[in-house]
């Protein structure tokens, strides 16, 4: 069975994003969660998510990264506080700066990894580094600045 | 009449971009253009490309200066040879690496407007300033780091 999600946890105003919002009916349902000390997020591109033919689109890739830090984000602040996610709502961070190193193509046709190490928690903010990983290998390399929302007046779920 | 994008004079092999490719069905489309010495690509967001409801998706606003930032990378190796876009086929640049600053919401709902600037070129690289526009206020900046592919064997149009 898969681990819980911390988009599963979303407050449900907080939940309509493209990338990773649960209710978003034309979105891709990112969902992240733990794997050990990182987080993981998977996501299989559709054939038209492409740059040169025959690789996935860089907007795609940056995308990605940006949903799975968010992500990762609030997968932290929920460890930091000793819970785990599930057990109640997950905050909601929004990402303040996005960097992307495109390494090499990322192949398409392919299910993408992206893997998360939280690299510094401060205040409201939580920095995030991440790879994507397509048959194992990394293709692109990215860093995070996410930012906590404030939580929303009815946050229960 | 709309003045000749980059894009439409991209070699067929290298038009299939899901954010600016004129072959990808599904795709956005995303035209660039020349407005004096600034580069310009327009978008109207779909209801879905959310983030928190009311706001454009990080993910499609990284996508926008990615296609928008190898555009202009083109752009402006097709002017520093004195040519002009459309007089022969544009030359295809890919994102090494993209950097974007999400400075306020950006809202959904009303056309959007890349600019962009050549901050540099040398060799077979072009960096490029942008920055999002909603209702003429800046709610993004993004650098792109563009390098140009080899020619296709037969890059007539």
């Amino acid at each position: 069975m898969d681990p819980p999600a911390v988009q599963d946890y979303y407050a449900d105003e907080f939940a309509w994003c493209y990338g990773c919002g649960r209710l978003n009916p034309d979105g891709w349902h990112l969902r992240t969660v733990w794997d050990g000390d990182e987080t993981v997020t998977r996501f299989m591109p559709r054939s038209f998510h492409t740059a040169i033919p025959g690789t996935v689109s860089g907007g795609v890739i940056a995308s990605l990264i940006d949903c799975h830090g968010t992500g990762s984000a609030a997968a932290a602040a929920i460890r930091a506080q000793g819970r785990q996610i599930g057990d109640g709502p997950s905050p909601r961070y929004v990402t303040a700066a996005l960097h992307v190193d495109y390494l090499k193509p990322t192949p398409l046709g392919v299910a993408l990894e992206v893997r998360g190490r939280i690299k510094e928690m401060k205040g409201r903010k939580v920095v995030v580094d991440a790879r994507l990983l397509a048959h194992g290998a990394v293709t692109a390399r990215g860093e995070i600045v996410a930012v906590r929302l404030p939580e929303p007046l009815h946050a229960e779920r």
